[in-house]
């Protein structure tokens, strides 16, 4: 005999995204507003470089008050999403008696958000979570899709689940303690995003990327919202990745591959700058985008200060190797997402963005870089 | 400024369950059929009890239908319920080449089902995962709820994630290989929703439990059956446990406590027994069960061979403090859930369905056991 059990609803993930200069307040008040309902303990989880700068500050401000909230310091650096670390949060909050009526607000950068989002999405089954954002980077990246997840010595960013966030607070005044590296990190998938559907912020970037580095207001601020609506377009159409959202993955191919291959001495934004280098190259070759075009892209990487070639501590054999560990991968094959000229991506069908790569192709581009 | 993500979707975690003796074709037949869509490669989870009973056979009829499955074995017993348990497979899984386009098949009980429906989770994101379902007690507890989890050193329950799987499978020819006691832990949990929701099942019960030690047909099929019905109708109303699908707590306050401070010398059923004993006699010194419908409630975990008295072994300290340490603890004070009478719960207001109780009087009923 058959029992069906139907389970269908109505799921509201909606979520603000506020962009301003110093959101601390803000985020207090939301707080003591019931923004995270039945929340009555706040783990602040941050890293061991902005625990300082903010996350004290603002775990002090909802302990002023009357919030009770922990703070939770995991040390700065991609080496931190592991599952190790995730467990390191979860016991260290069972500990401090963090039970179900908790919330979890993070403050930092990708690495932190991406962390602290799955250990919200599987404490006590779910517990409501926060992204205080202070980077470029987490603005263009971290901020929109829900994509929480860490890294296992196999692949990176395969564990994980898609767990949208009650806010996301963008707070520029904290860019100015970015140094430039982190500054050209979150460039890097700012340029990506402009690449895949934004000709317009691309422009903007050929004009003005130097005033970003400078902290310039109204540059930061167009850029973060710009970053926004980019990924948010994507995001709203295919929350679950199942087609169009893959464009997101344009450079992340090589870029993924070569962040792990050289044990992370490439940041994530300079690995994705060789991976979209890499990818205009590709694209060049099968007459996706023009020669112009490409050197463009190149150009404007080389002016983000981000490289765009493989460095020579990278062994390349192993770099291919390691490709065919990517999500992407499917039935053993390579596949790659294209640029269409700038602003746009190629569609190689129905809801199917990426296109099948022979190994010995993409072997001959790696080799010229 | 801010920016609205929009992120409203209606979502069908629909299901079927499927009761009868011997499902191992229909489940192979359902994956030739696409039920889990995209899926190109099978991970067989199971333990070291249940591989060579099943899972070994199910993987091996999977090959023979031209499908790739391979086999993953946890170590039998609730001590597997980790996070490490959940690394190796996760780790092995990768190692055989797994990535996003793959499907989980947990072959097993509700350790094996709660562990393999986690990683399926969060497993490249999530991936979709089919429960095949060979004891008693997963069949009444784990096959309806989508709950999955692990357990911590501090707490039982407390990291994993709802989901779903895409088909569950009950084999009642399976329980023929379970032993006397995996009968009767799948009991408690069958007589614990008969006391909260099903006065007919909880009459059965009384006539025809001893049937049940003999796989009797039609009593498996009606018991598989009217437990499915019981959670499915808490569960329907309330997926997320923000207020009704507590009631599913009954018993387990005590429950999940003693099972942790026996250091699982206690299987999961007979804790429960012992956690429902105890809210009977709670319930009973509270005026919410008459002292017939007590006593009718113990002798029936009884004759379903349970324990109905805390053992000697469990110190009766720790067990309070551990109370201290369960999910539904709110603002540091103990909650239970009471039956009222038979077949009901106790209502304490709207959408609460659980009730301070004092520590000295918790201590009082566990001293008397």
């Amino acid at each position: 005999m058959k029992f069906n059990c139907i389970l269908k609803k109505i799921v509201d993930d909606s979520y603000d995204i506020e962009i301003s200069r110093g959101l601390e307040d803000t985020l207090v008040t939301d707080m003591k507003n019931g923004l995270c309902t039945k929340a009555s303990k706040y783990a602040v989880v941050t890293d061991s470089n902005v625990k300082e700068l903010y996350a004290e500050n603002i775990c002090k401000k909802l302990v002023k008050a009357g919030l009770e909230a922990h703070l939770f310091v995991i040390p700065a650096g991609e080496k931190s999403k592991t599952r190790a670390m995730k467990e390191f949060v979860e016991d260290s909050m069972l500990e401090k008696g963090f039970r179900r009526d908790c919330a979890v607000i993070a403050v930092g950068g990708g690495v932190v958000s991406d962390l602290a989002g799955f250990v919200a999405g599987t404490f006590g089954r779910g517990v409501p979570f926060v992204n205080y954002a202070t980077t470029l980077l987490s603005a263009a990246d971290a901020s929109v899709g829900g994509k929480t997840a860490v890294d296992t010595p196999l692949a990176t960013n395969l564990i994980g689940m898609f767990n949208q966030p009650k806010k996301v607070y963008i707070d520029i005044e904290t860019w100015k303690t970015l140094d430039r590296t982190e500054i050209s990190s979150g460039l890097s998938e700012t340029i990506k995003h402009a690449c895949l559907g934004d000709k317009e912020l691309f422009e903007f970037l050929e004009k003005n990327i130097e005033k970003v580095f400078e902290n310039h207001g109204e540059t930061c601020e167009y850029i973060a919202r710009r970053n926004c609506k980019v990924k948010y377009q994507v995001v709203m159409q295919d929350e679950r990745e199942s087609g169009l959202r893959e464009i997101l993955n344009l450079g992340h191919t090589v870029g993924r591959a070569v962040e792990t291959v050289s044990d992370y001495r490439l940041s994530h934004g300079e690995a994705v700058a060789i991976g979209m280098a890499a990818q205009v190259r590709l694209g060049y070759s099968l007459g996706f985008i023009s020669k112009e075009n490409m050197n463009r892209v190149i150009d404007l990487y080389k002016r983000a200060e981000l490289p765009v070639t493989v460095p020579e501590y990278v062994d390349k054999q192993a770099l291919v190797k390691k490709l065919y560990t990517d999500k992407k991968v499917r039935g053993g094959k390579l596949r790659f997402v294209f640029q269409k000229e700038i602003g746009d991506v190629v569609c190689f069908g129905e809801n199917l963005y990426s296109h099948e790569i022979e190994e010995e192709r993409i072997r001959e581009i790696l080799n010229d870089m």
